[in-house]
């Protein structure tokens, strides 16, 4: 259904633009685990807006607070409710926009839809949704990595025509990421990505933008066939991204103009166990982790708001001239960074409870 | 879970590349729907094995039985059994590699996974296993169509680096793509892809491709937020089909370098409703469909098995020369496009179900 | 999943008796429904602790919080966050139990299952959980009520060894129930029942009971074949309330003596459609609505915690005394009925949205 | 959804009683368990109906076949599909009821539901449709009793007015059960239990009863919180059962008449573990097991098929007579003790599962 994420590590979201808070319920967390709101907050922080001049300038705090599941410092296992109020409510930058459905945002399916939607901002497809995502995103992780090893870093590889290089996804680090506002860890591509979009910015457009994200130390044997194979859940929870339009994993679209001699991964003694000699696959045959990095792509589009003014119909059909106001992001990539983290925690925390279930007793 | 798709239309699969039958239960499915096996076997028989010079010459007839869920011609509301017998079952084929996990292939995560895997083919991670998902999907496309007026219909649009043109959308039929045994629908690209997968097959080798898909007439307002938007839905679902790589939607990769002012769509008043003026969004906004055509691009790797030896390593690490013997496709994806197409008709169908809690009483 | 109730009208609460709060997200309500606070204060007051003599002293004013999902007072069709404040928080009372588990409590049996547990308190065992059911439930009750004209009256039907006579329960109405504090509409069981309970409190004793339900103008066909049927999806609904240990329906435990020839219920002309004679059945035919009311019973064990020494061993097993201090209800069962009716409204509420999608298009 | 049960141990039945088949997919079955038709069998065998003298004398073989997930004699951790040919079709039986919907059975509720139903026999609602659950539930059993000790046996404790003594339940064993056609072991009782079926049989009217269940050696710290504690889930799956009523656990509804200082089950050492001096709670605290055994009881009313005439309505409203055919159970109730074991089974099977994601990594 459509708020809630997950088989056995479930997480609820609820939470519009402009109503009292955002936040999740995450549900099946495991009990024990060390957590305090700053280990949210940290991923919290990276996507919050306002955080560098490549952002909207709105500046929300964002600080979250544990309702429930958690005492003293541990999680009991029941349910843990998160947080967020909302503070920077301005419903004045958008009242114009009532009777006229913004071009390329969600105004008129929402409407269409439900029959009704909320009085500004973007309601519940409002990027604030993915506040929910990340928190609980950090929770999942803070388990992957501290229970399993599992190493989950994305970053951004291209900004509108800006490409950046392959990097060494063996020994990437979130430090290297954030080393620049943009998020891209080759220094001289972010140069170039950051003016880009300050120039996009200038223009009152807004640019789109890839991110990748590797997954490391990842167990053998992660994802269920034949629906819930690895890379159908990780496409899923990507693409169900504010502004999404594609994933690919490992070769991927550029995968099907091989041939089978070339794209074929060779087995390789690895230590104790198998591993692959190239890495076609992303980390992941016939739907189940193989131990290799599960490396992926998410494609995402400009922001469908712009400073300019766009000729477009009303509700009626009645053509007219609109110019949205408000402050927002003209490149949504960089913030989307710890979205797609979050969003791959949540997919392989789950799939680490699930594989949990073929231990014999 | 793994084995069953869809949250009120409920498709569970089940069967393995050699065991007594593949196929699935449809549970959820809408009473008093016109149904016969006929109805089915037409898309089982564009799946086929043995169609065409270009698939694999493994010749299956692949007969569908309805066990239960219709009567006198009619859908009862109830569980529809459907069921195909295994018939060309030939373990010789295959007994070589059990001691060698085939590249690329799922024998080691399989295997991992479980502790345990099918004696030969690939068992559950079998290209058989669709055989469930194309039976069902002809189900909920037949419900589409007669009902909702929706048509669906997809096509090879790439195979290996030979890339057909743009088609019309507007106005493709699945009797164009059929008029070549590669099935698209461009007749001088259908050339040089036959000649291409012919030439791959001569050399022992496989390939890949693009399969394309358009939804027509989808109604406003499919799509769940935020979890099961209607493009994480499809994407979901085309990952989960055995060899696919990649998802894109709309504008898709291609849209990650566009400005926002080129990218949005403007609304125009179409007939008694708006619709838009471009279609970079892919016929969905913020996840609900928007009524123009849904299209969208999945991505096939090459076969993982080849008539050439190739060096790997058996499970206990010892390298060693592999040549697979067996019969199989040089190149899946002209088989692939019906099961795109079910898998598309599996997603609206839940959607559609999903839509109508919304209706008031 | 756990702590998740619904397929369609999605209901996940969170909160321990100890935290920060408790409350529920609301997942799949329809859109354009009215809504305010104090449609749903309303039966929070009747469960709230400290409304009479009968129950704890502890007076928690239980207010709850909408935080998102409803605009303007009409519902968005988005989550529906709810919030209640835990505000008479006094772990003092508790800290006595940390080595021992209380005698028919969760204290053994969530450790055991975590290897963690709440502090204090019963933690999510509690009854305090309720109070995100019975939230939820008022909503679905609004809907049901409003627009499809169903109406849930519960009442308390034993307490110990007290029965209250059959009610008719054509026309009993929640100002009859509420007439007494114990919540029994014939009055003259009722001052017996809360003398019962009073001399109980008085001996530091608990005292079990009986809650019925009756569910009246509930469209013929809700319930969903095989596993959903209506009376399971109640059993197990009310299975779920704390402190309870049976259900039935229509003829129930008393009907398993009867032949046949009595049990049947014969049809008769009601209007423009068809009724029974008899209502053996409890308004429920093959697991669906058959239009005649729908009346069930919920037994209720005494609460656990009593004021008396129990003889009892602690964690490790030694024999010791407890005497549990605190202040707790010597009998729930008058504030377990708007319990009941929630988790009735939120049974219906979810099988009326499951039996929209069999509208043709 | 309806025709699927449980969440990782999952159960999807299908087939009505006149259709070509019945049967289930089972999911999520763990893998290299030792599984072989006969094993089903067996309990299939103690469910068919023409056993003995006290059942329909339609004799049916219900041969079950496997059609896949299993392999050499074990599972793959694969959909184990299993189908059962339908055989003794008789529609002329039936066809007089076309019009006319038998009183407590499912023919009204199911054209209203659906606006068609089968043409004869129970369709969907007959007791066939337990096929499927006693099948998959014979192999949630083999594990639970191979791997984790637990054993589950159930037993006819009332027919009628027929109430057997309490049973030794620590010891009491299915070839105890089984001793009388009854399935009550004690020998006093069987015999009046069946002088009173026969009895019944010969006035053409049917008769009611009560079966109890014991399940043994369950470990501590099954069963989810909230929604799914294990007595909700317990009375969920007993209550979808065809034609039962009622369900309560340990004390049940005679525990709603009890003091909390009667009621409360102290706890003592019980070698290495704690375990209870009594057991009103049913082996259930808080909705989890505590690891004594677990007990309760299902009412189910009286066949609704009797050999008499009754007065109704048909369809249009008119009053009718009504003299059923066919060859039917003048008593249901043994005939459910393989039906009761199997869905215990099925419950403790699926928390069996939800409970190993607890186990830390």
């Amino acid at each position: 259904m459509s708020s809630t994420f997950g088989t056995l590590f479930r997480v609820t979201t609820f939470g519009e633009s402009h109503c009292k808070g955002v936040g999740a319920v995450v549900d099946g967390c495991p009990a024990g685990i060390t957590l305090e709101e700053a280990d949210i907050q940290r991923q919290l922080d990276r996507r919050r807006p306002g955080q560098s001049r490549l952002t909207t300038p709105r500046d929300e705090k964002d600080q979250v607070t544990i309702l429930s599941g958690v005492e003293r410092g541990k999680t009991l296992g029941t349910p843990i409710g998160l947080l967020v109020a909302n503070q920077d409510f301005r419903p004045g930058d958008y009242s114009e926009t009532d009777q006229v459905p913004r071009p390329s945002h969600a105004d008129y399916t929402y409407q269409m839809k439900y029959g009704i939607r909320a009085s500004s901002g973007g309601g519940r497809s409002s990027a604030r949704e993915t506040i929910g995502r990340v928190a609980a995103g950090a929770i999942a992780e803070k388990y992957l990595r501290e229970l399993c090893g599992i190493e989950i870093v994305a970053w951004v590889s291209a900004i509108g025509t800006v490409d950046a290089p392959a990097v060494d996804m063996d020994t990437l680090t979130r430090e290297q990421v954030d080393a620049s506002a943009v998020r891209c860890p080759d220094a001289a591509s972010a140069e170039r990505m950051e003016a880009a979009i300050l120039e996009t910015r200038d223009r009152n457009d807004s640019i789109g933008g890839i991110v990748s994200c590797v997954c490391r130390q990842v167990p053998v044997g992660l994802g269920e066939p034949v629906f819930d194979k690895l890379e159908a859940c990780l496409a899923g929870a990507m693409l169900s991204i504010p502004a999404s339009k594609g994933f690919d994993i490992g070769s991927g679209f550029a995968g099907a103009r091989l041939f089978g001699s070339q794209h074929n991964d060779p087995f390789v003694k690895k230590g104790d166990r198998l591993g692959t000699l190239t890495n076609n696959s992303g980390g992941v045959q016939g739907g189940i982790s193989n131990g290799e990095p599960i490396y992926f792509r998410v494609a995402f589009k400009p922001t469908a708001t712009i400073g300019q003014t766009q000729r477009t119909a009303d509700f009626s059909g009645r053509e007219v001239e609109l110019l949205a106001r408000g402050r927002h992001d003209p490149c949504v990539v960089p913030r989307a960074v710890p979205v797609v983290e979050s969003m791959a925690a949540l997919v392989l925390m789950d799939l680490v409870l699930q594989q949990k279930m073929r231990v014999t007793p």
